[in-house]
């Protein structure tokens, strides 16, 4: 069937039939209506009522909007003039709606739709009837949300819903939002032991033995990979006074988002940033273009004053590391720079099973520092540094930042979500800020060019999108656990578990028997539970042909090896620490 | 000769001797004379001079202070009123002492010593006369002083010297402070690229990349020793609400060592220690007494407000992390867990080569938290795991904090300074704050004991500690450079250089190739200065047997190994990342 109405249309009526839905259900109560517009994926609508919704009641308003379809009843348009209108909502009790009104011109022709008894403001358009609706709408959630946007108005409520004009599209929707919440790393997080919050410290992480287990064991990563493109991680202040913070411009531009506190009539800064700290450690020594790139790497914690009101999970928070590095280097050693670092994020990236990667460059905005010749030099050498990497990208004309252009890098997740974790930023602003030097070929003092660069970015976030990316279910190498032994009945086989545990540990391998008086049946599920990579059954069998039943998290069946065999394994699987490309 | 008088007499003669010298050598100014205490070690004098005193002052006045010897004067006893004493020092313009003599009662005598022309206030007693005083002293260095030691008075310029009665006793001393100089991390840190400072973070290292890397080795260290004692590394915030501060008490306590911060109308503070955020993850979750000890383990950056005037190199600064943790544990389980972290300590001490242990016991104080019955069971649980372990420890009888007994471990360095290190401290009053709990064996709840702990204390005094321990020459496995390659020739010597450092370097050790236009000399003393762990030098012979030429820091001669026999050496050095009692 051809669409009569096009998708957003559809959602717009969607939206004014949830609304009446709600009318009808609660007739004794006068409910204000504010907006209900139309976004990505459906629509939501906001409304003050005396009631407060709950999820149980967004069956009930479905059914209603299904009554009322089957009603076909049809959707006309008029106009009011602005006193016409007024007079009409108020009359209804229609407060959200007058103070949308006198925002409008004053001779504003103000159109409206009904549809049996309803009537809403609207621009429209609109489908004809009700019945021309399809029913492939779902209301999914309700939550708060100020009239207007506003803090200082009242607080509504919204309710969320997801609407197509196709069944299988609202399928697949419904499907991804269940996958998501599934992968919730909240909830994982707290499923899995990883992290918890605590309100006396919004928007900071506390990580538990695993979380922070994986937490390192991402650092140590990286320093592996460091260790293998020549940089050089250096360990820097956090409380810095503020005379920096005006050299480096940030108390200029990014003071609303740094922690202040003041000592002996000094004012100091929490940083934000590591970008000034190394910029100052450069500027200590005197350097030969010899000795350029030179590579400072830092897991420096990093604060950062976001409103409470926007914290979430861990990929919205106050204090975070980044691997965070900056490199100095003369501006004609940019292309080859690029290109190595293209090999670093994408040997990274692809070990983290990031296959789909967008490449993002940013040119020269009108308002830069910086000689246009500089620029030029700089984009070229981006431009064929990447058609040189071989990879695509797309070109921001003028979205670079004022002190450089910049390539940012984003993955796509196992549900299709788009993240940005890289970014690699040009900057010929900071170095004339800390009147940074190198001794060129020609025995001249000429000033390098700064590269910030992250590779995974803030390693909070990474944290929680890699977990959701893996469902919790991490690989060999990264996870806390790596298996969990569990012996059928623990007076005949608790001790042969125990050795083997024993022998597994010392081989640097993470393990644990589980020996609690429980039943097998309840110590898998719970293995399961937990995401373990591998659980070992020690049974009559194992102990007679000393062999160990092993199965991998996910797998339907058991493979039985020897402990030297498993030793390999495991052996194997471990050294995905490293990624295949950059083993020696 | 047996002593005609005792040291402190002898010292406190010597310091009026150079007193004297001073007055003599510069007539022609107004000096004036402060106090010249003795001290452990010598003595030293304040004095107000309009001319500064440099180092090349201090022969002069030594050659006079024996000229003033060999006059053989009388030094004779006389005593003043107070108002005599006023009197002659208001004609000697000696303002100093007006203001001591200002400050002694009213009716007091007071004493006073001449020898020839010079006079000085002073209770005594001296020696007889200036030939009675032994050569054995050297003026050491000046240092400003504040009169009285009140930043609100003048500056005065202080002459430190050491003096002793005993020719083999100054100089045992003046080598010690040799020693101690060519030591000092400050002076280390410089001259080997380890770590630097800079005004706008006022004690606030900056480790450069050499310096983070023993840095992070020493975190890596502790780690692998965690692994061995059941402790689980956790990551927690470091800008934590007040009210959790006051909950642990150190809003009361502590507030004026914090750096405090505001957003959105609450009060943060930068935590300096992180035993709250450890109580309050212990109280999200419930533990039976099947799940103690649980031992929290924490890196985190810590900060604290330390005077700046305090402030000295690595050893007094004002952020810095230890190998924190915290214990809780059922107080029936104090016995074992001492005796287990006196295995720990003395197994880590002894592998940095601190052999000679100082371990100190405070008991309780009169004013205490917990009833007398918890403080006997953790008394005598702390003196029979002492007792057990088999090590001398001393009782500091009521020295204890109010809320716990203590352990306190100090090592002596190479040169026999003692450093407090370790540090186990019980605690019954954190507990009671965040009312923490456990199920015991009866099912009831019981309250936890906490024991915080640090074995090398702070890594920032411990790095400047040890780095004055092995004068900057780190073993092997801690070494930053562990060796370097030295071709002979770079034209018939480099390629075979850099063969082996590629193989080295894929074997996991840090080496690299001296491929610079110098001459073998310059590269050796240049690798010596460095303390490079071990130099290897390449020329003609190395290439025909293919063999290395291998020279140890400080050895007077080199080995000639095969690779394979190299890569043995090394990789049993490197096996001392771990203590040898902790290897599987």
């Amino acid at each position: 069937m051809a669409p009569k109405y096009d998708l957003d249309t559809i959602r717009h009526s969607t939206a004014h039939l949830m609304a009446q839905a709600i009318t009808r259900l609660w007739p004794q109560l006068n409910i204000q209506l504010g907006i209900g517009p139309v976004i990505d994926t459906g629509f939501y609508y906001d409304i003050d009522m005396e009631y407060t919704l709950n999820e149980e009641d967004l069956p009930k308003i479905e059914e209603m909007m299904k009554k009322i379809i089957k009603e076909g009843l049809e959707i006309k348009r008029g106009v009011f003039t602005k006193k016409a209108a007024i007079d009409y909502f108020s009359q209804k009790n229609q407060e959200l709606k007058i103070d949308l009104i006198n925002s409008f011109p004053e001779d504003e022709e103000i159109s409206y739709y009904t549809q049996g008894e309803f009537l809403d403001l609207c621009r429209g358009p609109h489908v004809e009837k009700t019945s021309d609706l399809p029913p492939f709408f779902k209301l999914l959630s309700i939550a708060g949300a100020y009239w207007r946007g506003d803090s200082k108005n009242k607080m509504l409520q919204r309710v969320y819903a997801a609407c197509y004009d196709d069944k299988a599209a609202l399928k697949e929707h419904l499907t991804f939002l269940e996958e998501a919440k599934k992968r919730d790393h909240r909830k994982l997080g707290k499923e899995l032991d990883l992290f918890l919050f605590d309100k006396v410290a919004p928007g900071s992480p506390f990580f538990q033995p695993k979380g922070a287990f994986v937490y390192n064991s991402l650092v140590e990563f990286i320093r592996r990979i460091y260790s293998k493109f020549d940089y050089k991680e250096v360990i820097t202040p956090q409380i810095l006074d503020s005379e920096l913070w005006h050299t480096s411009g940030h108390y200029e531009n990014y003071k609303e988002n740094m922690f202040f506190t003041n000592v002996e009539e000094r004012q100091f800064a929490v940083k934000p940033m590591n970008c000034p700290c190394h910029m100052l450690m450069y500027s200590h020594f005197k350097y030969s273009y010899r000795e350029l790139p030179l590579r400072y790497a830092d897991f420096g914690r990093l604060h950062r004053n976001e409103a409470s009101g926007s914290l979430a999970g861990l990929t919205r928070v106050r204090t975070f590391c980044q691997d965070d590095a900056h490199i100095f280097l003369p501006v004609d050693k940019i292309q080859d720079e690029i290109l190595s670092l293209m090999d670093m994020f994408f040997t990274c990236y692809d070990h983290f099973g990031f296959k789909d990667v967008r490449v993002n460059l940013s040119t020269r905005p009108e308002k830069k520092v910086g000689d246009d010749s500089v620029w030029d030099l700089a984009e070229e050498a981006l431009i064929s540094a990447l058609k040189k990497s071989g990879r695509e990208f797309s070109i921001k004309e003028g979205d670079g930042a004022f002190y450089g252009p910049k390539i940012d890098l984003e993955i796509s997740d196992a549900i299709k979500r788009y993240h940005q974790l890289g970014t690699i930023q040009l900057d010929f602003q900071l170095p004339m800020r800390f009147d940074l030097k190198f001794t060129n070929q020609k025995g001249e003092e000429e000033q390098p060019v700064v590269i910030h660069r992250a590779l995974l970015g803030s390693l909070e976030r990474f944290f929680g999108i890699y977990l959701e990316h893996v469902a919790g279910a991490y690989p060999f190498w990264l996870a806390p656990e790596q298996a969990v032994i569990v012996p059928v009945r623990n007076e005949s086989h608790l001790e042969f578990a125990q050795k083997l545990c024993s022998d597994l540990l010392k081989k640097g391998f993470r393990v644990r028997v589980d020996d609690r008086n429980e039943s097998l049946g309840k110590k898998t599920r719970e293995t399961q539970k937990a995401k373990v990579p591998f659980m070992m059954v020690i049974g009559d069998r194992e102990m007679e042909t000393n062999t160990v039943s092993i199965r991998e998290y996910g797998a339907a069946d058991s493979n039985t090896l020897s402990f030297d065999e498993l030793i390999e394994r495991f052996s194997e699987l471990d050294k995905e620490k490293v990624p295949l490309k950059l083993r020696d």
